[in-house]
């Protein structure tokens, strides 16, 4: 097997095959991805489907002459193995190692970069329009999931595909799946004479359905389209996760992105983390809050396995709405419900909040809507890489009138978070980070009310602005009163306690007479916790609002005259820079250092190496503090 | 005529009306809107196509109780007469008055808010579901225009809608045209037999087409609809501008927005202003582009008739490409031109960018295509209200890495700003203002190329960090040689000029030991240099960069230890912001006043009385510079 593939080091040699080569080569680029995921996890259902579609495209289409623009590209792993990628396929998604979708920098034959869904047929459409328009010459060919079918971006392509003279060929690779099931009109239409009715209606030349394991089939139904001189869609029926019975016997995503397993002893044995993540312990304080609150109601944008709510849908199949890939309508819908009077959750990763942030400006924002958005994936993301960074969602939502931004900094936050959020009377952010849940220090567990000062950092609440409608928090209130997976806070069907709101900024630690104060958003506050341990006269802030800020707090943390604010997001607009707005507008002057994610897209890699290397932990903190300090003594 | 309206205070008096009365209350609806139009201009064309719609709307459905849902609401001036608000309509559009769009604060009969198009279907599901799920009883109608059905958004709510049990009412008025002619598949699938075909693939029931002006059938469609127990969608057949001739024989948009208008001796007189605006300035460079550079391509989303782009469309058909109300496709669009090695600019207002946030973050800045963004309507839109601001696009840009933003001062500054843009090797963004061009003060005209101090004010590149490919401006070159209307600066078909491009800020007035330096982005310049016209020691600093800043003019500005920092535009994580930033990072610590748009969704109004209710003219400069350099004293 792996000698068929060891032949082939870019797609002209995959052209050289003989016919009766290629059922060996799809054998052994399955074999190759199954044991690429397996040691390194990666998008194995989707890529596995696709074998037989990428070896008939590159029979069929001359890359890089022609160019084939896959969406996400998280279904071209067989694609990376055929263009010279094979034998760094097992650096995938790490550092320095293959990327984790397709990017032109690391092949020519890549076309475009990509990683968010819906983007390929508008993208394909341009550089078809601009290699005519140079007089150069080639096709272009998308190939699209059905599940980015859902997405507004993709129909405003067809539409403007379908209207116009170019030959744009789109490949639909139809596996019934976004990440789990695809949802809504679509699927019943794809099932029907109804898609050759669809795509017509929209100006193309329907081929199709062919089966998109038989590559006879595939490659005569390609060849056609590429002899066509109009828009033409080639319907391909695939199955994810196909040739790898586990990946098959997934119901819910058919392996769609599997973490490293391996075999023993003849069965399947995955690696799985031992703590929960955050998005698990947000579930099931969701779940709690559906169970209290029969207005709670969540909303997905297919993001219903990411964001660990399957057993959600399975308990309130009514209340948890997936609307598929479709950002905008998620948001917008949640508009809707909020409007009626129901008190929607929309739970969605930073990177694809991007997708819809009019929707959240001109449909939530503008009429003050109270929209609880829970914003999963913020900050870095590891092995998803740059097309995932949750980097920038504090500063595009933060000029927003009324909305207010929290962050937890560990488990037991969101709770209290996410009622309070649910109380008030306007739009809602809680942006947490993808991993797994922080230990809370013992200290902060068993916190008293008083501030005792460094020796026995204490958990208590600055008193600042409170956001609207937010109630008092109940200062020292044990932290573990609230923690996800232990006791419930509340009874179901019973209201949600006012001990669980929460207002402004929280000292860690709080030092009378500070020189500096350490302030941080999320789960870096325990890591300034831990930079500030032998640090007598530094304070720690978890500012907990991004915003609006609790200016009485800041500017408590500005008294020593040296602040470090540090973030997991931009620098750029980000919590930073609202603090800097505040003493500009308060006219005091402190030396601050901003902390964050900088100016370029931060590769794939693992997360906790790129926050040492960012300076975003305890060593990194307390580096920030002293440099900062030893410039005033210089 | 006006008798029948003036028995109509709510739908309920619409619903009491014998059916004979319908035809008259039409024709004075007609009147009432023609009139309302001609003094003080509107949304003329889509009201007039819509005011049969309108009536039977209110003769089968009963809102408060059934929710009517009027995409972007232009259409709606009837239904703002039924709904108690005939005597405020010559209000429309002024400051305290009527509003431009639909808003639930204005009346109850108005479901949700809205300016921009593509939300109904969405937020009409979300109320429908939320109402359910809460057991409020009541009918749900979203009447989406068909220019709405090429946006991304209409199409996610129609297939997550036509997937639901829920009986939602989708009523189409289908007047052939956005604001100009529709575009792309949708205009000739709603012609045929395909558009049953196309809904009924998407799960509705397909009622029509209809007359939309035939009262009768009309309303009959409605009632069946009324009666569905699944997703409807009644198509009716409408005539933009219908009943006023002038709006009939504009062939380009049916009078979509028509400014005031009077009939003098039986003939249609329409005031227009004098000045070009800044939309007809930048539309002439461009053109003076698109002869020059056969790689340079225009895209705009529905922006033809409002960017002043219609005579660039006949001029240079296949390199003007309107795709129609699809903003994210028409960036992503423009990401595949770029990768061609074409150079696109896309024209879109700040307000609908906001649509295509994540395709700029994604699909443009993250592979570095060198795509321009003409940003239009930056900064305050006056008569549009708030749901069209241009508040927010410096902010949610300045975090993305490699894209540069520039601002013209003066229509003077568009040449050049645009062939910098169009030479560099990544994105940029040129955002300028609604309205006419400012004039040039004379000195600007003039300018010597030396620094002469406060009683000769001169034009000179401050020598800061170059733009990524930007050459090196040439310091001194008087203004007026890339005049607008003027001499044009090449003649057609040779390469930009060296001398055309910009770099780093400008000093509008350059004080050897100025105690304060006004810094400002855009237009805002001319009004800091009349603020400073009187304070010797006051220096005027046109940023013209928003992002990267130009750092060693910035830290320059500080030297004196005060700076005011102007822009139009949110002061959260402006340009504001980043001068806070750097200036932090290089640890100096200057007072500083930011003054821009505040934290509030600024209604619509004049837009040069809101500029100086928020201190944005010369008094209110003067003023905050004054206010900072007594602080001090205190």
């Amino acid at each position: 097997m792996a000698d068929v593939l060891s032949g082939v080091a870019s797609p002209s040699d995959v052209r050289a095959l003989p016919e009766a080569a290629l059922p060996g080569l799809c054998e052994a680029l399955r074999e190759a991805i199954i044991t690429t995921c397996g040691r390194v996890g990666g998008h194995l259902g989707a890529s596995l489907g696709a074998v037989e579609l990428v070896v008939a495209l590159h029979r069929v289409f001359h890359t890089p002459q022609d160019a084939l623009l896959f969406d996400v590209g998280h279904q071209a792993y067989a694609h990376k193995l055929l263009t010279g990628r094979r034998d760094r396929m097992h650096t995938l998604r790490q550092a320095g190692g293959i990327a984790p979708f397709l990017d032109p920098r690391e092949s020519h034959h890549d076309a475009l970069a990509a990683g968010h869904a819906c983007t390929a047929i508008s993208a394909a459409l341009g550089l078809l329009a601009g290699r005519r328009q140079l007089g150069h010459p080639g096709h272009v060919v998308a190939v699209v999931g059905d599940g980015a079918l859902t997405g507004g971006l993709s129909f405003e392509g067809l539409n403007n595909a379908g209207g116009s003279p170019l030959p744009l060929v789109v490949v639909l690779n139809d596996n019934q799946m976004s990440i789990s099931a695809n949802v809504g009109a679509i699927p019943a239409l794809l099932r029907t004479r109804n898609a050759r009715a669809f795509f017509e209606s929209l100006g193309f030349t329907y081929l199709g359905p062919v089966d998109g394991h038989d590559l006879g089939a595939l490659t005569r139904a390609l060849r056609e389209a590429k002899a066509s001189s109009r828009p033409v869609v080639v319907h391909a029926l695939t199955k994810k996760g196909r040739g790898f019975p586990p990946a098959e016997a997934d119901e819910q995503t058919r392996g769609h992105a599997m973490g490293p397993y391996e075999w023993r002893d003849g069965k399947l044995v995955r690696s799985r983390g031992g703590r929960p993540t955050f998005s698990e312990a947000f579930a099931q304080v969701l779940g709690e809050a559906l169970e209290r609150d029969p207005r709670v109601v969540a909303v997905t944008p297919a993001m219903l396995e990411g964001s660990a709510l399957t057993g959600l849908k399975a308990r309130f199949p009514d209340r948890v709405h997936d609307v598929g890939i479709a950002e905008q309508h998620a948001v917008t819908f949640c508009a809707g419900l909020a409007a009626a009077g129901a008190k929607p959750v929309c739970v969605i990763y930073s990177t694809f909040l991007q997708r819809a942030y009019d929707q959240v400006v001109h449909d939530v924002c503008l009429p003050g809507l109270p929209v609880v958005f829970a914003v999963d994936r913020a900050g870095l993301v590891g092995a998803d890489g740059a097309t995932h960074q949750g980097a920038y969602d504090v500063s595009f939502l933060r000029p927003l009138p009324g909305l207010t931004q929290w962050a937890p900094m560990v488990g037991e936050d969101l709770a209290p978070m996410l009622a309070t959020a649910l109380q008030a009377s306007g739009p809602s952010v809680l942006r947490f980070p993808r991993g797994t849940l922080p230990d809370l220090p013992p200290e902060l567990a068993h916190a008293e009310p008083e501030v005792t000062g460094p020796s026995a950092p204490a958990v208590t609440a600055a008193h600042g602005q409170p956001a609207p409608d937010a109630r008092s928090v109940t200062s020292g209130r044990p932290l573990s009163a609230a923690v996800p997976g232990g006791a419930s806070t509340s009874a179901p069907g019973q209201p949600a306690p006012d001990a669980l709101a929460v207002s402004g900024a929280r000292w860690l630690k709080r030092v009378p007479g500070a020189r500096l104060t350490l302030v941080t958003l999320g789960p870096l506050g325990l890591s300034a916790l831990e930079a500030a341990r032998n640090e007598p006269d530094w304070s720690v802030l978890d500012a907990r609002r991004a915003w609006p800020l609790d200016e009485a707090a800041l500017l408590e943390a500005a008294a020593g005259g040296h602040v470090v604010v540090a973030e997991e997001g931009t620098v750029r607009g980000g919590l930073g820079s609202a603090v800097l707005e505040l003493y500009a507008a308060a006219g005091i002057a402190p030396r601050v250092k901003l902390l964050g994610m900088p100016d370029v897209f931060l590769p794939h890699g693992d997360a906790r190496v790129q926050r040492t290397q960012l300076g975003l932990d305890a060593a990194g903190l307390r580096h920030a503090g002293h440099a900062l300090l030893g410039e005033e003594r210089r």
